[in-house]
């Protein structure tokens, strides 16, 4: 089983348009009205690919009520640690030529009680599981290192950490060590002293990561591990949604972890998977036919040993 | 006791961003998550105005509940037909310049049972009320000549009724011989023959209204009536969010139709509502001191009798 933690968990809805006519209130379609934050993807991509997963979260009022009903509807277990904050909204909005724009709130803010209830939940959880993995923003209240604590409890009981988040919570988080930490290009810069991925993954490992994986969206993902540095994209440019497509790839990168797969087809499963999440219309789903072609046809290369 | 109807109940999200950065996801403030609906913000600013009033309206699910939950907290009485499915959100971003975006779902399907069981309600209701106001858009599943029944049914309990909306429902609306119509400028034509503001009011008299006004956003009010032609403007134009203004005017209406006031005062105070609700951030509320000092400044000009 793999255990999701989603500390900052939305209910997600996404709108189609036409074309969005700014400074104008317009009809839209409701595409679609789910549970959301990164690790809710992440989660969804493990069950559509028939594997074993717990979502692990932080959410509170009717909004909270609503994407949890939505998760059950989805087939997903959720251990959701109850909060007295309302559940924050998120708003995707894309548009018939493809254009997403997205809004994104805060969320409520945790109380110390709370966060020590997700700590337990989570400690529960943790030692019948293969893999963690640890997603996305920090809502309001938690404490910076909060990814920290969480690798930490799961290096005790022996269970590897996939990290994915940005700026102080992701440095923790990187400084406990887990087995895969994985950040986006442009966030880079933030956390280390370069925006170049080969450099900027190795700054990653020295800061305690055992491997680090660098995405540039359609350019595709590099990682820097022990077994050496790859390159992976798919064969060409994807239309679609890319909202949930770097989630896509952590959940390849999860199951890549618990399968002991060699990095260089492990890379190129997690490009294969975040392009087919591309195609599918809403984040956390892939589209199969897509995935299965592309896992044929995307190579990874070789940059250099270390 | 004004009687207010919002068949599509929502709640409302204003988000408030610098500038928004199409085409990529962004943080956003959350400055308000309220009741909606067009009727809703009529009926706050007749609360706000000191009126006793009522919301009769369908909602349903959690989203609906959180938009009545909010109604109770602001101090609004409603009358909720419960329905089955789930309401609809809106949400308006409104950026640090001004520029205001929305987006409006079109809600859930209403039975043909929701519908009986909104009709009884406003029969009930009606007995009791001085004046009613119908706005907005209807929910799929209600009947076209929805606005008509209902005024049918206020015209029987001798109760005038005050019509905001667009399209057919408003035609409908307007051939049951509501005391008030009022339409938008840009939504004239879709109604009548022509865009010219007095030329069509005329026109939606000729099909049954007594008084039609029509709003041409900054440019102000015209009212057609029995007691003459009126243009009312605000000195300047006014920033801040136009989301709600139209509702302002017609709550002015609504107390004007109430209190018999002159057709020549009641354009001017609507022109001076509506021009202080675009100066207060959140709609269904207005500036109290910008309201007082344009309603000694706004001044109806008189552009002809028929």
């Amino acid at each position: 089983m793999i255990l999701t933690v989603t500390l900052n968990l939305a209910l997600d809805i996404t709108y189609e348009v036409g074309t969005i006519r700014w400074g104008e209130t317009q009809a839209v379609r409701v595409a679609g009205r789910r549970a959301g934050g990164k690790g809710v993807n992440v989660a969804r991509t493990l069950h559509q690919l028939g594997r074993e997963v717990i979502v692990t979260d932080l959410a509170g009022g009717r909004t909270g009520a609503l994407a949890r009903g939505e998760l059950a509807t989805s087939g997903l277990i959720d251990a959701t640690v109850e909060m007295i904050g309302e559940s924050r909204t998120t708003i995707v909005i894309v548009e018939e030529a493809g254009e997403v724009t997205g809004f994104s709130e805060p969320g409520p803010t945790v109380s110390s009680e709370e966060w020590t209830r997700l700590l337990a939940t989570f400690s529960r959880l943790v030692s019948r599981s293969t893999a963690v993995v640890l997603s996305g923003s920090l809502p309001p209240g938690v404490p910076v290192d909060a990814y920290g604590q969480l690798i930490g409890l799961a290096d005790r009981a022996g269970v590897p950490a996939v990290l994915d988040s940005h700026g102080e919570p992701l440095r923790h988080g990187v400084e406990a060590g887990p087995a895969i930490v994985t950040v986006n290009e442009d966030e880079l810069a933030d956390v280390v002293d370069t925006d170049e991925p080969v450099g900027g993954a190795q700054e990653l490992r020295g800061l305690g990561a055992s491997a680090a994986v660098v995405s540039s969206g359609p350019e595709g993902l590099i990682c820097v591990t022990d077994e050496g540095v790859w390159h992976a994209a798919p064969p060409s440019q994807m239309q679609g949604n890319p909202t949930g497509a770097g989630d896509a790839a952590t959940a390849a990168l999860a199951v890549g972890l618990v399968d002991r797969t060699p990095w260089e087809v492990r890379i190129a499963d997690a490009a294969a998977l975040s392009a087919a999440a591309v195609c599918a219309p809403l984040a956390g789903s892939f589209d199969e036919a897509v995935y299965r072609r592309l896992l044929s046809e995307v190579v990874a290369e070789e940059l250099r040993w270390r």
